[in-house]
């Protein structure tokens, strides 16, 4: 039987590269998708029209008219207000470093009502529903990309804490250690994050390092080195990759021991761009790199890779729309 | 108006050197209270008699007999079970290593319902009714003594995950840093913990460090460089003092700043027998150390010296007694 139109949402994952669409249906199956770059000019009205494209597209595959979808969620870097529908500060997006009401610009685009999450925040939700995190009441989630995003389930609910809650990636494991893109030291984030690790491969061919990481790069006609051209070194055995690899782990592991000394939780789950696309032989080297600090090492929680993948910050803006309408209007 | 006995709760707190008891009246007030050294040798049945002495002792000066009491908590180290009434692996106390049924055997000695708890996880818990948390939602509390302790509040309850929440003083924040007593690397307590600080004082004065911290212990007629030496040392602008205590603060600073990072708490509490010593003028630098690390710098949470002070551990026990009597037996 065809669900009904009303029970389909739409979920948008707004990254700083890509927008990646899903129309989820009843059971939060997946019936339509669709994915295209981030406009990276012209300002807040080229993303909104681009995520309209998305919705649509993505609907069209779920054979539905995108107009009779029961709303549409969108997942968003940067400071989110979801009662106001704005975003602040969302650095990698253009025109985004002032507030955005992003929520009433595309609502007007579509004729959906639409509710917004935090990218990492509306992830992590979708894994702890249907996801990696289903069996734990309480876990601790990383999301592995060109930053280290991370979140934190206490009781079955996301614990935001002031707000901010879930920067893994910003805590401390070495005082005095390399710089972070966040302008500290010694984070997580500092020797993990894509972004930081790109930073270091870049120095360190400027310094005569052999390394494959460069040639992929332009062989696959990128400019960065994506989560991709890692998982591609690593294959082909590229000695720079696997340092800077290894020396992610060993800071993800540092980082998420002190998480699990702290919280005692019953899991971890790892997604985000290189998690996903390093997948289950690397997530279970991090489950490696933590046992040595674990205060309780016979009792280590199950670290599990991201169910959802690529799609768990689409899903979970779905979700969030499901979430909105169920809530009455005040 | 005299209170009737049976409000009247005693609270012990057992510790490696000492046991503190209260009686605690109606509004958590301390009526009486009682200190000595805890019994190093003779097994489990001298550190009943001295619980029990201490009890006694405590209630005479609350100007009730010690039968007359409502009940007795008892918090103490090692791994506690609360159902069972019994403590195994409290390493620092004669002939805990194995299972010590202590509720009961101080109940028979006493005649009254006897509790048990872990004492950093009540200490905590006092804090957070009555101390320097009762006015946080959410806090991080950690007690810097001997080891470092600590705990996490969540929603104004302490939150104990598998059990072993809270143990802030195995943060790893330096990769490949210091030994730590627990055996692992780089911990906050490889820095920050009185044993490793002393540890490393006898290091340093063997290799020739000068240093008064010595020669202070040995005219306060003591073997180990308690948190009085070193408040004396510092005040006696000992350099290595200072270089060890600040070594500290930076360890404590930036695992604090890790748990705030993860989990944006209102507050954090600082306890234990060097925070108490200390005091606000060196939790003030344990705030100022924090703040290089904090992921929302402009927003810090609240930091406070422990309220209860010394008698955190006890007056929480006393309230543990309460807690059972509370709770219909099943």
């Amino acid at each position: 039987m065809m669900p009904t139109p009303t029970t389909l949402r739409c979920g948008l994952d707004l990254g700083g590269t890509k927008i990646q669409a899903v129309v989820l249906g009843p059971d939060n199956r997946v019936l339509g998708m669709h994915r295209r770059p981030t406009p990276t000019s012209d300002g807040p009205a080229a993303v909104v029209a681009a995520l309209a494209e998305s919705l649509r597209a993505a609907a069209s595959e779920a054979h539905v008219d995108a107009r009779a979808l029961a709303g549409a969620g969108v997942g968003t870097p940067g400071a989110v207000d979801p009662r106001a529908g704005t975003v602040t500060s969302a650095k990698n997006l253009s025109g985004f470093d002032e507030s955005v009401p992003l929520a009433r610009l595309l609502a007007q685009e579509v004729g959906l009502d639409v509710a917004l999450g935090n990218d990492v925040g509306v992830a992590l939700d979708a894994e702890a529903l249907i996801g990696a995190g289903r069996d734990f009441r309480s876990f601790v989630g990383v999301w592995w990309g060109t930053g280290i995003g991370g979140g934190v389930v206490i009781d079955g609910q996301r614990w935001l804490g002031r707000s901010a809650a879930g920067e893994l990636g910003h805590m401390v494991v070495k005082i005095d250690g390399a710089r972070c893109p966040c302008g500290r030291r010694g984070c997580v984030e500092a020797y993990a994050g894509r972004g930081a690790m790109e930073l270091r491969a870049r120095e360190l061919a400027a310094d005569g390092c052999r390394t494959k990481l460069f040639k992929i790069m332009e062989k696959k006609g990128l400019e960065r080195l994506t989560s991709g051209v890692f998982a591609k070194a690593l294959e082909q055995d590229d000695k720079l990759a696997k340092r800077l690899v290894n020396r992610a782990i060993e800071a993800l592991g540092a980082g998420l021991a002190s998480a699990v000394n702290l919280l005692d939780v019953e899991g971890v789950v790892i997604g985000g761009g290189l998690g996903t696309r390093l997948g289950a032989e690397y997530v279970a080297k991090i489950a490696d790199a933590m046992q040595p600090h674990l205060f309780v090492p016979s009792r280590p929680p199950v670290v599990r890779v991201s169910e959802l993948g690529d799609l768990a910050g689409a899903v979970g803006a779905a979700m969030l729309s499901a979430e909105g309408r169920a809530r009455p209007r005040t």
